[in-house]
């Protein structure tokens, strides 16, 4: 990393942040070695989804923030931060597909996917087996929550900045923590007061994005005031790029997104689209749409024209609305910030990265 | 806390500890309480564990060493990290359980115990209602891992003190994680370089006396050599303490340890002392003893019959000269230690507590 300030870009941010994160993963892998028995091949699993994908959009936005507040600043100072947002994803990511009993990621074996396949021979019941898998992948999401917080630490700031650096990334952990658990819960105990637009505050915008953008701020020494307006900036881009996930589940062009346009359906997913379906639809329109909707045996006729429903409801149109104002009071709160037009340029991208990708 | 230092005791430090401990639920109950849905019994459930039982022996192992080298502070600037120890502790405590696939813990029900029973009403299938049981004590156990390094981050000591009671930390949870992951897999996957000493380094010693001990010390900034001569004495304390837990859990007066002196032996624990069976024992022995070992139905008088092979091969002898060799090491330690003698005197009392408790 040059000590000249050049606007970081995802790009430059994405091959540094793997740089680093390989480097993290053989630290890591060399001291489990010497442990003996498997904790080298726990590490080898982690390492390799760890270093599999990603956008490394959390550091990315981390450094964005950092630079925009502290323009004439080395960022090779503030990198363990950066990293830290992403273990603490990872970390997540890790526990959310044991809780989703999902068993791949990123295209690959998860880690208690790839834990399933190396127990193979040694745990021939297959209950066992799941169990002993899940054990282990909780436990390298534990280590990995643990080396965050070691990162943070590593930090060369003021005391209190980094107090409240910590105190950010803890205080999104306690919230993502509640997010996972009313979504999970959602599932099986509708709560009225627990909607689609709660969860995405809780579960995606406060690690995702509150958590990067403040701490950026807070560590660059941004006044509390600004750190005021960008926490309310990035919960409104958790929750926007939430609904412009869900639209692009339903009516995205899955060679760009990557994602498939029909599960969300099949499963079931309630996703604020489906709220507003519920709210606008016609009993006629609903009888028709919840014959398909969370039905696996639904067929891509019968996804289509319940797509088609989305529409004709009003719903799609409704979240399309929502977006649209959330991207006015972003914009709005971008202007207002005590920043030179270059980094307000840089947020309003960042912003229409999240709102307005995919179409 | 009265800044006098009169010394620690542990009844002392459960009492403080226990308060601060009931303050830290209340605050993130009432935080919690804020979401909606579930978050608060999530936190409700929590507590109960939190609050129901430990010795605190942890967080009077910190604060004693703290003590030691900074004799004339007072303790309350520390005692966040006397907090965090527990924290961990109980972190670790509630994933350990779902891989023990354990419902109780001090003799109520544990987080996922509660849930278990929470979630009865609204699912009825026995798989799921355990999968989401067990999820959501996966992500209670999480935010009390994160919550044990925000309790760091509110010390008061210089920056480097700090950084360094956070790499402490977290190499103690790297190890804690190897350890667990190595005695799960010794159940299946038999590592003849794996044994249960070393096992015990790896998941007793590291965050339930290398942690606290080194931690008290290095806050209190003893020098580089005290504190490396005070990591090796709380690793033979950890790993002794654990062996005369084995014997306790075989040996033991179950009036005053509260634990079954059978359930070791049918449920085929490969404890040190059954390694040291199989060194000394003769063959004959050795057939009779595994017909009772790991048989849960063997009867009362074949589990007296095993423990009477575990004395007549020697094992029983040898893992008391194990401890005593253990024990030697530990006071010559002490007494290199750069302490005045009343000092010296409460690390003896601490080691003897460890290793001569409950006879």
């Amino acid at each position: 990393m040059s000590h000249v300030a050049t606007a970081v870009s995802l790009e430059h941010t994405r091959i540094l942040v793997n740089s680093r994160l390989d480097a993290y993963c053989k630290q890591r892998l060399s001291q489990a070695a010497s442990y003996g028995g498997g904790y080298a091949i726990l590490w080898q699993f982690t390492s390799k989804i760890i270093l599999a994908g990603g956008k490394r959009f959390r550091p990315y936005m981390f450094l964005m923030a950092y630079q925009a507040y502290a323009e004439h600043h080395s960022l090779e100072g503030v990198y363990p931060a950066a990293l830290a947002q992403e273990l603490i994803h990872l970390s997540m990511l890790v526990h959310d597909d044991i809780i989703d009993r999902d068993l791949t990621r990123y295209g690959i074996a998860n880690v208690m996917g790839q834990y399933e396949q190396y127990y193979a021979t040694s745990i021939t019941d297959p209950n066992e087996r799941q169990h002993m898998a899940r054990s282990s992948a909780m436990l390298a999401g534990d280590v990995l929550l643990s080396d965050a917080y070691r990162l943070l630490s590593q930090l060369e700031v003021p005391g209190p900045r980094l107090a409240r650096a910590v105190e950010i990334m803890s205080q999104a952990v306690f919230e993502v923590v509640g997010g996972e658990l009313l979504d999970t819960e959602a599932a099986f105990m509708r709560d009225p007061l627990i909607d689609a637009k709660s969860i995405a505050l809780h579960k995606t915008a406060s690690y995702s994005f509150v958590s990067p953008v403040t701490m950026g701020a807070v560590l660059a020494g941004a006044s509390d005031g600004e750190v005021s307006k960008l926490r309310t900036l990035s919960e409104y881009l958790g929750v926007g790029y939430q609904l412009r996930d869900d639209l692009l589940g339903v009516f995205g062009d899955e060679s760009r997104t990557g994602k498939s346009v029909t599960s969300d359906i099949t499963e079931g997913k309630r996703t604020y689209l489906i709220e507003q379906f519920d709210a606008t639809a016609s009993p006629q329109q609903r009888a028709v749409f919840y014959e398909v909707f969370h039905n696996d045996r639904a067929t891509y006729k019968d996804i289509l024209d319940a797509r088609q429903l989305l529409i004709a409801s009003g719903a799609k149109a409704a979240v399309e609305a929502e977006i649209a104002r959330i991207q006015e009071v972003i914009m709005a709160t971008i202007e207002s910030l005590e920043l030179t037009r270059e980094h307000k340029r840089a947020f309003r991208e960042l912003a229409l990265q999240c709102l307005v990708r995919g179409e």
